[in-house]
């Protein structure tokens, strides 16, 4: 992790919990499982990437962290709100995320099911309600345009059900790479679009090469998971490497081998860097941000 | 049913699905089973009363259908991904929806909750890129605030996890206007304040005695639907009447008896009717609602 992020991250961690529990806070109805739900999920760790990217791209353009801080939370809430149903026993049935059950352990599935509900609507409610500068604010709806269409059937949801039609099937390079854009490119990149367009007519004239560079450092996200996965197996479970692909499983590493995909994540790395060159603004956050995409090691 | 019910009612419902059609198509990736299963429950008969309520509401400010049938496309996706959710096993585990089998029976668990997922999102981007009046669309952004609280955890959401709380339990009559209210009431609430936010400032200025009907005929909705299960339960099943209340089952008749949840519907219609007549339009639409809410039969 470079100097700039290990410095930072922590701050606008701290900033998107207080922020979140403020909002959970105005619920009217307290102290009931469906609330108790949305809290467990919502504050329970996580790197908080996204409330990050939003950050970061609100301060290049010289917006203070307190205008950027609903759009940062609406993010996350959708990140959440999937986390949560994801994890449900009908799609990956996990019991356990980040070392603590999940909510449908530490609940029930209904109020599981309800609690990722009620988060998704909240993503919606802090972007229509929260703090915005007033030149921000003719580009609230464009924030609301841009988070629906990230996380509906056209972005999130459309990926995470052509990631089940895909389980147990090799599917080729450009299969993986509309799956992986929707399933968790797409909400990436939102959190990049809000980021800019808490400033925004002068977020709006940036935003094809920010976009630009946010597909990149999505894919790149993805790419290195999954060299981690492989780089992890051979040195936890030792698990020879590219065992991948012998299971046919769809990963980077199994359609292109381990230094195929490495090569992969260091073109996306200086494509996302090609990128931030044409913006006007210092972008050394961001160029540190893809830089620890491709170098993380979890 | 009233004679204008009769002849309107089919007309919006059919607007309703060619405008949900519509919506459906833009999806950039169909024929997958994302976009079938969201199709298949949009689609899937239902009374559309919330539609209609938008409808009329906006009618009566003088707003044309054209301009209306974005509202009510986006409330129709919160009720139909309400359902799709309520019916999963983990709620309340049902077979069948409008004689037809349930989403996840007709596709996969995994498959309904993306589906609801989706038609949630889908809601919220209809109402930030829906046709408006030029008079309406400062009130954008009221449409997004009035749906997601009628549908979040200070809404729908709560309600449905209110009342999982209380099965199986005797409730008091506040504990069951609190259930009702957030479960059915706000979402209803909510067609009646887009119709009207379909208007602009004009439809803004009336919103306090909108909101008093809409809270009437809301509750009287449930309270109707109660008695309609004790009457049908004594019909069909030959079961007695209020044999509700020896079940201990949460209703209005069980609470009040029946007589009684019949005063309490004639009551409602009563508070409804009187709200509509300090509204300076032609109200017959929405008083032939009211009287349809304590009059069906079904």
């Amino acid at each position: 992790m470079t100097d700039s992020l290990k410095h930072q991250l922590p701050i606008f961690q701290q900033r998107n919990i207080d922020q979140l529990n403020q909002w959970l806070e105005k619920i009217e109805i307290q102290q009931q499982p469906l609330t108790e739900a949305m809290k467990y999920a919502l504050l329970l760790g996580g790197k908080r990437a996204r409330p990050y990217l939003v950050y970061i791209t609100a301060n290049m353009l010289g917006v203070s962290a307190e205008f950027a801080d609903d759009a940062a939370a609406a993010v996350e809430c959708i990140h959440s709100y999937s986390l949560i149903h994801d994890d449900l026993p009908a799609m990956d049935n996990d019991d356990l995320r980040r070392g603590h059950a999940t909510c449908h352990i530490k609940f029930d599935e209904a109020t599981a099911i309800l609690a990722g509900d009620a988060l998704q609507t909240l993503a919606f409610e802090i972007l229509a309600n929260g703090s915005l500068t007033k030149e921000a604010e003719s580009s609230r709806i464009d924030m609301i345009r841009v988070l629906s269409k990230a996380s509906g059937a056209s972005g999130m949801c459309m990926g995470q059900s052509l990631d089940l039609q895909a389980e147990g099937k090799l599917v080729n390079l450009t299969s993986l790479e509309k799956i992986h854009a929707h399933k968790t490119g797409a909400l990436m990149k939102s959190a990049i679009q809000l980021g800019a367009l808490c400033a925004g007519e002068k977020g709006k004239e940036i935003l094809p090469q920010l976009e630009k560079y946010a597909d990149a450092i999505g894919l790149a996200f993805q790419v290195q998971d999954d060299i981690l996965d492989i780089i992890s197996d051979t040195e936890t479970l030792g698990k020879p490497q590219g065992s991948d692909l012998e299971l046919e499983k769809s990963t980077y590493p199994a359609l292109l081998g381990l230094e195929g995909a490495q090569q992969k994540a260091e073109q996306l790395y200086q494509t996302a860097i090609d990128a931030l060159n044409d913006i006007p603004y210092n972008t050394d956050a961001m160029q540190a941000f893809a830089q620890y995409v491709i170098a993380r090691k979890n």
